[in-house]
C-alpha cells in the first residue's frame, strides 16, 4: 500500500439546520455501519419487511404497496408521478413554491396536461381555486399538492383538497418530504392516493431514500396502464415484485441506507408520532418567538406555518451570505438560504427530527445575537433567548 | 421513550461472494458513520470534488462529466441511455445475457429503435456480427455493451467494437457495473463514450450510487438534444449544472453513500489499478483451479472469463438452493443462483474488492468440500484446496 490517494475524510461536526439533512441519532449513524448482507438474503429480506411496516406506520396507512424508492426525495416525486400519469393525462397541481414547480417539469415530460392552481410564494394554496380548475377540466387524472413547501414553509391546506380530488375522481398526491415525521400526515383516514417523503428530513436518516405508498386505488390505476411506465429504475410494477412476497431481482437495494431508515423509523415511532408532532410544534414555537423578541419577523403567519421549518424575513441591510458564512464558519450552524425569488429575502431555519429541541433553538439564537449587531442589525442582548425561554415555559 | 418498536437491528456477519454487493474495508464502514455535512456545505463540496478527481482516475478519463448518480447501477445504466436517446434514435445492442436484455428494455421506453447483436448467453459478443448490424443500419446513434455481464461470467472485448462504432459515428457506451475496479476499464484510451458502474462490486463501496462519465463527444450529443431528457431525477443537464461549478441545487445528495465512495476509490487507487486488477486474476485463477480440482466445471473458458464474477456449472444431481442455503446457513457465505435461463444450471461466485483474496477463496473451498458430499456429489478431500493452494504458488 502506497500513501493515502487523498486527505483523510474527516467532514466537520455541524448544527444542521438548514432544509435538510438534519443530523441523526448516533444508533442511525451504528446502523449506517453494520455489516453488509446480500440483498436477497433472508435475513435482509426481514429488515425489508420491518421498514415497510414501520413505513406504513409513519404514513398512517394500510396501503400494500409501502417502500422505500432508492433516490432522494425527488426520485420519490417522480416516482409517484410516473406511475400514475400517461401522455395526453390531465394533472392539476398546486403551485406556490418551488417544488409545486418542479412536479408541474416532471409531469410534462411524461406527457401530461398540467394544470396549474397557483398562489404567491408564503401563502397556501386555496380549496377554492382547485374547484374552480377541477370544474373546467372534462377529466382529471391526478390532483398534486406539496404538504410542507420547503420554499416557504407553507403547509397546506389537505382535507378539502383530498375531498374535491375525490369527487372529480381523481387520484390525490401528495409530497410529504418535509412534513412526514414532523407533522401530522394521515394517509388513509385524509384520503390521500399517493404520498411520497424523503430520509433526512423529520424521520431523521441520511438522505438517500424516498418512503412511497399508494393506496389500493392508484394500484389499480397503475395495473390499468396502456404503456410501459416510462421510466425503468422506478417502475412500480418491477418493484413491487421485489418487494412484494415474489422477490423478483430488480435492482441492488441501498443495503446501508435500508438499515439507516428502518433505524430512524423505530426511533421515530418509540418517539410515537403524536409525540414527535408535538415535539415539532413545541420548537417551531420557540424559535419564532425568540426570533420575533430580537425584532425577526416570520415570513408566514402562525396559521400556516410548516413547523419543521420556519422561514424568516432578513432583516433590512443585512447581508444574506456573510451572516450564513459566519453562521457556519464561527458556530459551525447550517441554516438555509432563500430559493428562486426568495434568494436574499429569507432565511430558512429547520428543526427537524433529531435537531427539533430547546437546545438547538438556544444554540441557534445565541449565534444570531451575537453575529447580528457585527452585520448592521441591533440586537437588545439577551432578548431572543428571553422570549423563547418564555415560549418554552408557556 | 418507550421500548423497541422493532428488534434490534444485527444483520449477521456474512462472507459476501455472490454477484453483489461484497464486503467493503473498515475504513469505508467507517466512513459511513461519519457526521453529516449539508449538500451545499463548502466542506462537502470539497468531498464531492474529491470523490470525481478519484472517479476520473477509476475510469481512465479525463472527461470533465464524471459524476455519481444518486442511485444503485441500473439508474447508471438508465442514465447512460435516457440522456443521450431521443425518440426514434437507433441503438445496437449487445445481448448476451440478462443485463444487455435490460438495456434493450429501457431503450425501448425512451422511444429509441433497438437493433439487438446477440450471443448465446456464455459467450463472449461477437465484432463480426456489430459490423454486420452496423451495415444495415443508415444511421446509428449509440452502440452498447456489457463489459462484464455479471449473469454469465463473461467479459467482452471493447476495443474492436468502439473502432466500428466510431466508424459508423456512433457513439460507445459500456456497463461496467462488474468490471471497473476488478478488471482493466480505459475509457480514453479505448474511445468509450458513456461509462457507468456500480458501488458495491469491485469499487468497495455498499450499494447505491452509479458512478458515470461522458466524453465531449456524448456530452455535446446531450447539449444538441431536441427534447428535454425524458428523466428528470437522472437528467445531465441538471446534474452537470450541481456537480460542476455552478452548483445550482438539483436534488440533495446522499452524503453519507458519497463519503463511503470517496473512501472506497481512496483505498482502490492507494493499492494500485493494476496491481487491482493483478490480484482480481490471482484470485479468479485460484477459484477456477480449486473448483476444477473438485470436479466442478467452468461455465466459460479462460479466454472469456471476467476475473470478478466466476459462473460454473452445478454438478448434474446437486440441489442448487439447499447447497446455498447450507453454505449460508452453515457458514454464513453467500453465493448467487442463476439468473434467467441459467437459473438452477450454474453457481456465480464473486471475488470483488475487500473480498478478492486467497483467504476468501480457501474458505469458500473449504466449506464447499464439506457440503457436497452430503449433497451427492462426491469430492476427495482437500482436492480443491490443494489445486488452489498449486494455482497460488504458480
Amino acid at each position: 500500500m502506497s500513501d493515502r490517494a487523498m486527505g483523510e475524510l474527516a467532514p466537520p461536526e455541524r448544527l444542521l439546520l438548514g432544509p435538510g439533512p438534519a443530523n441523526i441519532h448516533p444508533r442511525v449513524h451504528l446502523a449506517l455501519a453494520a455489516p453488509l448482507l446480500g440483498h436477497l438474503d433472508p435475513a435482509f429480506l426481514a429488515i425489508m419487511d420491518d421498514t415497510v411496516t414501520l413505513l406504513r406506520q409513519a404514513f398512517r396507512t394500510q396501503n400494500q404497496l409501502t417502500i422505500p424508492i432508492s433516490g432522494t426525495g425527488s426520485a420519490g416525486m417522480e416516482a409517484a408521478l410516473c406511475n400514475v400519469l400517461e401522455p395526453g393525462d390531465t394533472i392539476v397541481i398546486g403551485v406556490n413554491g418551488y417544488f409545486g414547480e418542479r412536479m408541474s417539469d416532471m409531469a410534462s415530460r411524461y406527457g401530461a396536461k398540467v394544470v396549474r392552481v397557483e398562489a404567491p410564494w408564503g401563502t397556501a394554496l386555496q380549496p377554492e381555486l382547485f374547484e374552480a380548475a377541477l370544474r373546467q377540466q372534462a377529466s382529471v387524472k391526478v390532483v398534486a399538492v406539496v404538504h410542507a413547501e420547503t420554499s416557504t414553509g407553507v403547509l397546506q391546506p389537505l382535507r378539502e383538497i383530498a375531498a374535491l380530488a375525490k369527487a372529480k375522481g381523481a387520484l390525490f398526491l401528495v409530497d410529504t418530504v418535509t412534513s412526514l415525521g414532523g407533522a401530522d400526515v394521515r394517509c388513509d383516514d385524509w384520503g390521500i392516493d399517493i404520498c411520497y417523503s424523503g430520509t433526512q428530513k423529520c424521520i431523521g436518516a441520511p438522505p438517500g431514500l424516498a418512503p412511497l405508498t399508494l393506496s389500493p386505488q392508484a394500484l389499480a390505476v397503475l395495473r390499468a396502464r396502456k404503456t410501459k411506465v416510462a421510466n425503468w429504475y422506478l417502475d412500480l410494477t418491477l418493484l413491487d415484485k421485489y418487494w412484494g412476497s415474489d422477490r423478483v431481482y430488480h435492482h441492488t437495494a441501498p443495503i446501508s441506507m435500508i438499515y439507516s431508515l428502518r433505524e430512524a423509523l423505530c426511533i421515530t415511532l418509540e418517539e410515537g408520532l403524536d409525540a414527535r408532532h408535538g415535539r415539532h410544534h413545541r420548537s417551531a414555537a420557540m424559535l419564532r418567538a425568540g426570533l420575533q423578541g430580537m425584532g425577526i419577523q416570520p415570513f408566514v403567519p402562525d396559521s400556516i406555518r410548516a413547523n419543521p421549518l420556519t422561514t424568516v424575513v432578513i432583516p433590512a441591510g443585512v447581508d444574506d451570505l456573510a451572516v450564513r458564512k459566519a453562521l457556519l464558519n464561527d458556530f459551525s450552524i447550517e441554516i438555509g438560504g432563500g430559493l428562486g425569488p426568495l434568494r436574499g429575502k429569507v432565511w430558512r431555519v429547520g428543526l427537524m427530527g433529531y435537531n427539533s429541541t430547546p437546545r438547538s433553538v438556544f444554540t441557534f439564537l445565541s449565534a444570531l445575537e451575537q453575529l447580528l449587531p457585527r452585520h448592521g442589525f441591533k440586537v437588545s442582548p439577551g432578548s431572543g433567548l428571553a422570549a423563547a425561554q418564555h415560549a418554552l415555559a408557556t
